[in-house]
């Protein structure tokens, strides 16, 4: 069986402590081991800010832009083999394991091309020159230039490719080299990608090192110029942010949580129109994309009082058509939860939505037959939809994420006012959807909206077969939310730069400011 | 004797706990009360969230500009009185006080333009929309709505006026209503600017709260829509920073904290330069204005192996013509530290940096007669120039922030390479500057000090006379700095609206996002 090892200080690298297991959440046999993280964690970060920050800051932003793409033909060139490990250790399905690794690979070449339209730079201009004082001479101009730490990723179990690479496109484009960890219990692909881009050797020695297991006494080596990013959990992301040295030394973080996304159907969208559709085949990719294990899932639906009976009936129709099972299977469009940690927080979180819904579909969450796999085995739970009884006084729907295929109705009045208010309940979110062929409509949704989210997405008739959903994060849009969404940003294009790179004013006599950053930065640097 | 109350939920308000006594750190003679703080807290904030936000955001951003305007005009209006309680409570001569208030009016006037000429919009427009998928109709467009929260500013001791202003000024343009905490011991003029503030009924109820006294539990009321600002100590800024409230409902926070300012001295410039003489003048400034209580004063003065005795000969000469004691007296050049405590603090800093360096100028710091005072009274604190023993192996300069009239000459090679590693040895901090006219050596410091300063300044012989210093922060350009610095970044013009606003991407369909939010977006608003 294989043994996932860190790759850190420039080899693979193991520790003395015991190895953990991974499995096949469908099957539950085993896929791979994964060995003890290393033990000198200051070496692994010196090694990686040093060796690794130098090379990349030698290099231009058009440079790394060709690096960064290197990587995205890589992950791309090695599709099959990495969809394969998806589907045996993510419980993936082959198309859930294709959005996740073309994701990254997208997202890679995005970036890459970021990279090399910024050109032949070593620094960004930012803003233009302002004039300070009433004397002409004396200016002030921004730049940024690439931190002189490293970036530590903690990712999360749903997106093992896209998720490590999504992050380390952004910095390694930055400049800044990357200690990536991926979740333990999916760590097959990102462990695979590791492998590929060491034998590729695209990148420089220390621009990217790999951590299987903990993470030791990683963050207390952080420092002023280290910033940390990390996908997950509230409560570990919480747990992280407040770290003793984390807060001493100013690290910069980045946080991506919880976030309870809503869809808002509009009451002017016909049972038979496109816009009706796109929402309906939104909520359902959402619910059972992945198991519903999407960070940016849907999983409050605010349906108009008068079509909730139009809305429930439409979707469980189509849940019911899912065949749960072994996802290795062609004819199955489900698979299992990614853990038996994950089925029994699934099926404990659906209980509790049940204190105050009703299940229109799917129960409790449990599968009595799981297509293509031995009686008993495999973290499965069904899809679930439930729908709240008192739209106005429900709590758990607005506060507590059930991180499967789960969803509610809620029943709203169809005024926009009242929409906004029972979404901003959830208390800040990555992605919400408004569905509707009003403008007013969307324009109220959309202001109304926006103070409590990093993304919306305005679905409409026209738009239908033109767009991809809001659970896809786009590398052109920024990701992240305030509030219980862990107040974080990432992605954006040039927009998630920012987290990686120092941004200074520097204020000075305006033909030194020119020479020096005016018209051909290139030379300057 | 005045007593110092809250302005809280719409009036004047004090708790029960006992007064403080402020006092004139000159003479120690009493010059105010401060009540105790409110007690009811979450009332306190519900107010300013909702009666201020509400209020706030219902204006434009050029509206919310002409009451930043509005607000400047009164500061000024009362400049004479304000700098009368300045040089009372702060120990501030007419210059410090002038250069506070000034400050204070000047930042505001900066903003209201700002405002104006944003003009009649509710929302930012960020950047492009860009194409998102393969279809022309997908695109996405980034906006910037103010976060519908309330800004809490929790100000330092030494720029009462200027640091409450500064960064009300900013929240205030972005919509977003302000509890302001002055420091307690110098906080009659930031009350007095209040008194004003109410008075002229400028700004809509609730936008603007004042906290007296301490903040209580003030902090577990923020949520995820909240802003949290903080300038001071690295200590107080980990314990806020770290609140476990802060934390779990992801505030946002801001900390601008100590700083190791360097100053570095290029060898081609001749002692009769004009930039040398900037060089000395901006030292000298920022070693006495404000008794060296500036978060940006300089700390560290790099002179090169060979001229360093000509720096100290200089500076020491300089620094031997100002005259210490009364600053309400107008012969006096330098007035005492604001606080008994401080005054301790800045002498226990001396003796730790003298374990390392000499002192060259002003011995341990005491002050043995202070104009104008009776004998004893009085926090003073001589200027001290210290040079150090060993410029390669020297650690405490570096890491201790002595925040009085106290400046290290470090001794360096005159090479850029040995600089920057000197300066950077600081940890990051807030600003930085150097002085030559060789534009090589100017470009090589500057991209060697970007990633470790928000802010530098290149003084050059033709900037004589046309700039001010590095101590000066600018509201055209950005103030913070990473690491020690507190990670945090204020004003630069527009760039520090961000703090207060969300940043939200908008997918849909093109022609609906053009009408939304496209040619006039204060239509769609």
């Amino acid at each position: 069986m294989k043994t996932i090892r860190s790759y850190v200080a420039g080899g693979w690298a193991e520790g003395a402590g015991k190895a953990q297991t991974l499995v096949n959440p469908a099957t539950e046999e085993p896929v791979a081991e994964v060995a003890a993280g290393p033990v000198d964690w200051g070496r692994v970060v010196a090694h990686a800010r040093t060796r690794g920050g130098e090379a990349l800051r030698a290099l231009t932003f058009g440079e790394r832009g060709q690096l960064v793409k290197a990587l995205s033909k890589l992950i791309h060139a090695h599709r099959d083999e990495l969809i394969a490990l998806a589907i045996a250790n993510g419980g993936n399905t082959r198309g859930d394991a294709k959005f996740d690794i073309d994701g990254a690979a997208g997202t890679l070449a995005a970036y890459g091309e970021v990279g090399i339209n910024l050109g032949k730079v070593k620094f960004l201009v930012d803003g233009e020159a302002a004039q300070l004082t009433r004397s002409v001479r004396f200016v002030g101009q921004h730049i940024a230039v690439p931190r002189q730490g490293v970036a530590v990723h903690i990712n999360a179990f749903n997106f093992p490719a896209w998720g490590m690479m999504e992050k380390a496109a952004v910095a390694l484009l930055a400049g800044v080299p990357v200690i990536t960890k991926p979740a333990t219990s999916t760590a097959l692909v990102a462990a695979r990608m590791m492998e590929l881009v060491v034998e590729a050797k695209i990148l420089p020695e220390g621009a990217l090192s790999f951590v299987a297991g903990g993470v030791g006494d990683l963050l207390s080596h952080l420092e002023g110029q280290d910033v940390l990013a990390f996908t997950g959990s509230s409560d570990t992301a919480q747990m992280l942010r407040g770290q003793k040295d984390v807060v001493a030394q100013s690290v910069r973080v980045n946080v991506e949580a919880d976030s309870l996304n809503a869809a808002v159907l509009g009451r002017d969208l016909a049972r038979d129109s496109e816009g009706y559709a796109l929402f309906v085949a939104d909520v359902l990719r959402d619910m059972t994309q992945k198991a519903g294990q999407k960070c940016t899932a849907i999983r409050r639906v605010l349906v108009p009082d008068d079509m909730v009976e139009a809305v429930r009936e439409d979707l469980s129709e189509r849940l019911g058509a899912v065949k749960i099972g072994d996802p290795a299977r062609e004819e199955v469009g489900m698979g299992p939860v990614a853990t038996k940690k994950q089925q029994e927080d699934v099926r404990a979180g659906i209980a509790r939505l049940r204190e105050e819904a009703d299940s229109v579909f799917g129960g409790d969450g449990s599968v009595a037959e799981a297509i293509g796999v031995p009686k008993g085995k495999g973290f499965f739970v069904s899809p679930v939809l439930l729908q709240l009884r008192d739209g106005k006084t429900a709590t758990r729907v607005h506060a507590h994420e059930v991180f499967g295929p789960v969803s509610t109705i809620i029943p709203y009045s169809g005024e926009a006012k009242d929409a906004v208010d029972l979404v901003a309940r959830g208390g800040g979110g990555l992605v919400s959807s408004v569905y509707s062929d009003d403008r007013r409509f969307l324009g109220e949704m959309a202001f109304g909206l926006a103070p409590h989210h990093g993304r919306l997405f305005l679905g409409s008739s026209k738009l239908a077969g033109h767009a991809v959903g809001p659970g896809t994060v786009l590398p052109q849009l920024v990701h992240g939310g305030p509030g219980r969404a862990g107040g974080g940003e990432e992605l954006g294009s040039l927009r998630g730069l920012a987290f990686y790179l120092q941004r200074t004013a520097i204020a000075g006599d305006k033909p030194i400011l020119e020479a020096l950053f005016g018209n051909k930065p290139d030379d300057a640097a």
